[in-house]
């Protein structure tokens, strides 16, 4: 006989927390945090026009998908069903590294909550208001999922992939209105699709776009066969042949419910400064203070020791020589090698500079990385850098960042979000800054918009 | 830098001889067991019209896919795209739990494979001699990969979703011609989408639908974006951070590459005689020629132990009190209730007898599995029946099967075979017995077809 649906367990609870908050819960900070990552993530999606294994992914839409629909493609400005239209805008998201992350669950939310949410309520014919409502459901639930999921899973997993499911699948269901129950249906079919393997690194492959790619998609289903009634585990996270049964050694079921209603890990998401992997920006921070503090040059540096946690040497150790620009944003060498040299690891020094200057691939061999026991035990609640540098003049200098930029507490204003979005838009010419500037209007307003329809206009 | 292809790990081993093989390579006796195989999938996919699942994934797919295109829907007839094809066929082919089964990897082969090659085939203009070669493709690597992952990945999770997804997509790489360093890349592209977990089976949730269902879609998908160039982990089964390092914890590389082109693992695939999980056919076997043997009456039955490998206790043992007839299939006492009652626990038995009969409730209750040393060392290459009664007048009977009906040792003969497939088209009227007739006609000659067009006539 089906468990009957009772309200201890830790999915459960979550699912009636989800099922319940209104906006009007939710306070007014956390909205225009809400507001601030909409934004960034926008951009971010847009600068990933043109990107080869977003072009395959768009014939593969082309080929499997319907030619016209509700749902928006941001990087060619078509219209699709809201599947493929999550499918596309999931994987152009992530590919210039400059999406949001969340600290203590290692979740890249935006990537995965807000493609699958904008396809839903363009086909929904939803507001701005259900937008914000919705994509705070996602990522409440999916930052406390990465949570719940634990160190070991981020080891082989990459967990804006397998949580990222759960996270889309509950925004999705939130913005359809479901009740706890369909909540935790969704879930159930999303938990049972959660996948995505960090072995791709070693070979610079594509899969990190396919795993953000099917993550909204695939939530995207799962809410949408959810409301039509299609049943999936109830405690498909905690079961004993669920996700932390097979996929985790560490899982802390009281993860799933902390704070609910009082602590908001939206407003908790960091932003990226660097467009580079996330472990690699506190060291980047640590030694551009130092570098400042000093004086010193490039030139004078003879060794870099960056003092990280063990997360950043699972990602960042198998990358030794980076062959293509999206692997060299996983090289701590070469982000460093960048900041060295050029001051700034952003979207141009990487596309420009990061493979070219062979300065950069000789400061790269003087980069190792050393697992930090401190740095190590702080992770992932506190993402801290810390650098020892070697002077060519014999000097051991040492640097050390607690709140790396972009991080909550020294978050990203709203002119330097303005501005990385224009940039992120001209990166590939996706979008004029006159498109950019309409965008941000509608943005900073959004909870008063009627309807969240064609943020681009529409290809001709 | 992108580790080059060298030829020296088994994944890449495995890709080498599915890349070379041809039909020419196959053994007489395999092709035919292949078109058996093929016959009974596409009997077994027609059976699943109309359940709620199957009916879910419809209306998913018609909203999310084009309305029509080259690619056949067995239960309804209609035609869309090869990706919700393959997504609906993958459905429906596994819900009356009558397609075939391989007992070393523990994999439903057919319910993943074919779905996606025959959707794929229909795509491109292929031939029945195509759809042999690719389906024995995607079975042989299949099966090594379901040995590979070992018995340690099927406690929590279910293999034909996982190794399912690279079953899929190996047959469809194939099907496209691709060479080595294709099929692995469509490999990677799989195995960092593979997913599955048995935690439905407490809830008796529809997830084991969508797991045939999206690793037949996925993995044709992961087959079509690797011929347009999207990249995938070339060491994805066995690398530091693959699908071993991540849900298995005795994995064994020597399987993948196991007796390539001399061992033809398509034709050790088992047929069911029973439409229950095939966990329970051992046994049920046993039973049956115990009470032939002996002459005995259910009402003669006061207890039946049933002794039993570790798998059958993962999967069979969370269900104590089927809800559905679904999930009474997976329910050992019903299983024996109905043979022991009824003589049979075919199609019809479980839609009329399952839940309704309460002598079958009842001698449900009589019915005890436990863990037996020496059929447990067995299993999964030999999958033996024992069980030991007690009478009602105090004896102690014991019964053993060496050989479960169906095997490939104790297979069903093309009579058999044929039978079954009229009984599932009649099933749910899914297709008349002139409709079954012209299709076993067309599959027994299969290597000469040269379309694989239209095996129902299209919905007007």
């Amino acid at each position: 006989m089906p468990s009957s649906p009772d309200h201890t367990y830790p999915t459960r609870q979550l699912c009636e927390f989800l099922a319940r908050f209104t906006l009007a819960d939710v306070p007014a900070p956390v909205i225009e945090r809400a507001k601030d990552l909409y934004l960034d993530w926008i951009a971010s999606a847009i600068a990933g026009k043109d990107a080869p294994a977003i072009r395959r992914l768009q014939e593969f839409a082309a080929a499997m998908g319907p030619q016209d629909g509700p749902a928006e493609v941001l990087v060619d400005r078509r219209r699709t069903s809201p599947y493929f239209a999550a499918l596309i805008n999931g994987a152009s998201s992530h590919v210039v590294e400059q999406d949001d992350v969340h600290n203590g669950s290692v979740l890249h939310p935006a990537a995965v909550v807000f493609p699958a949410v904008l396809a839903a309520a363009q086909a929904e014919g939803k507001s701005g208001a259900d937008i914000l409502l919705a994509s705070i459901a996602g990522y409440e639930a999916g930052i406390r999922i990465g949570e719940f999921m634990g160190r070991s899973h981020y080891t082989v997993f990459h967990t804006t992939g397998t949580v990222g499911t759960l996270a889309a699948a509950a925004a999705v269901a939130k913005l359809y209105g479901l009740d706890a129950e369909g909540i935790n249906q969704a879930l159930g079919s999303a938990g049972t699709q959660a996948a995505g393997l960090w072995e791709f690194l070693r070979d610079a492959a594509d899969s990190k776009q396919l795993h953000t790619a099917k993550a909204a998609a695939d939530g995207l289903m799962s809410a949408w066969i959810a409301r039509a009634g299609f049943t999936g585990a109830r405690r498909i996270l905690e079961g004993a042949q669920g996700m932390a049964a097979g996929m985790s050694t560490d899982a802390d079921p009281f993860c799933l419910t902390d704070g609910l209603g009082t602590r908001w890990a939206t407003a908790e998401t960091s932003f990226k400064f660097f467009a580079s992997c996330r472990h690699t920006h506190p060291a980047a921070d640590a030694l551009k203070a130092l570098m400042q503090r000093e004086g010193i040059a490039a030139a004078q540096i003879e060794r870099v020791t960056t003092h990280v946690h063990q997360g950043a040497i699972d990602v960042l150790g198998p990358v030794t020589n980076p062959a293509t620009i999206h692997q060299a944003k996983f090289s701590m060498g070469t982000v460093l090698g960048l900041v060295a040299i050029h001051g700034h690891a952003g979207l141009g020094e990487f596309e420009e500079q990061a493979l070219q200057d062979a300065r950069v691939a000789a400061f790269r061999d003087k980069v190792e990385m050393a697992l930090d026991d401190e740095i190590n035990r702080a992770y992932p609640r506190q993402w801290i850098g810390r650098v020892t540098v070697r002077t060519t003049d014999g000097r051991t200098l040492e640097a050390r960042v607690d709140v790396p930029k972009g991080d909550p507490d020294n978050t990203l204003s709203r002119p330097e979000l303005e501005a990385k979005a224009i940039q992120l838009g001209a990166f590939r010419h996706g979008a004029s800054e006159a498109e950019i500037r309409e965008i941000i209007r509608r943005v900073w307003a959004l909870e008063q918009a009627p309807d969240v329809k064609d943020w681009l206009p529409p290809a001709r």
